[in-house]
């Protein structure tokens, strides 16, 4: 969490960017995760991941996106109400992150729609992109989510 | 990782269903998931949780998502090759994952489709549903997968 100022709904316009912090990814977090979460050898062993489809170790894309969601909970997306996704429309992982990668996000928004049954919030669709440090993409994610509206003024 | 049986391209047809084994998933765990990767107040704390959208701890749908790969990883989707993902066409979170509860799959293939640029493998649609002790789906993913097809029978 940041001192950030929070965005509401009326605060969020298509075509508007916002990025994030970076983090590194280890050799030791990449084989963490895949213990814990998904154990196949291009993910727990840099010998063992040698001959694979991965060519050398990877980390789980599945890791890729949950290093995503820190990003964007420490400031990459500052909505008020946090990070509620209403399901996704699409998640690509374009190529592998490798131990040393230094992420960072680029989230656009793409759409904005007030709920008619509930007028205190509505949806969002972004689309972030997580970038290593040459600025390639390594996760496209187009999410819906949902966002408070601010209070109307007093009458 | 089993010893069932290795599915490739050639064994799969639409239709057919293949089902995991099961875990169980603690508040321990919830909270630990989202230190790492959710730190957000409905993930982290029952008393903090109370007042949110979620209305008491859930756990982060990331986690949720990578509970879903571990049961996938240990046997309950046994492609040859493994799990490879090429992208997602849906991931979605119907109801909330709660401490205590119990995880199992159901995956279906959709479609099966040989590559014409590499006849070693192909690619594979299906839908996996991750449900609760009371059968009710707490994720909904749509994966397109990389599978291998059975070597040739020599000449």
């Amino acid at each position: 969490m940041t001192d950030a100022p929070r965005l509401y709904l009326d605060d969020l316009v298509p075509g508007m960017v916002l990025r994030s912090g970076e983090l590194t990814v280890t050799a030791e977090a990449i084989k963490a995760f895949a213990r814990d979460f998904d154990p196949q050898p291009f993910h727990l062993d840099e010998a063992a991941a040698e001959g694979t489809f991965f060519g050398g170790l990877a980390a789980s894309g599945w890791h890729t996106a949950a290093l995503t969601m820190r990003l964007l909970v420490e400031g990459g997306l500052p909505l008020a109400g946090g990070i509620v996704g209403a399901g996704m429309d699409e998640l690509r992982w374009p190529r592998p992150v490798r131990p040393g990668d230094r992420l960072r996000l680029e989230s656009e928004v793409l759409e904005v729609r007030p709920s008619r049954s509930r007028p205190n919030q509505g949806l969002v669709k972004a689309r972030t992109t997580t970038l290593n440090q040459d600025g390639e993409p390594v996760q496209v994610l187009v999410a819906n989510l949902v966002v408070p509206r601010r209070e109307p003024m007093p009458a």
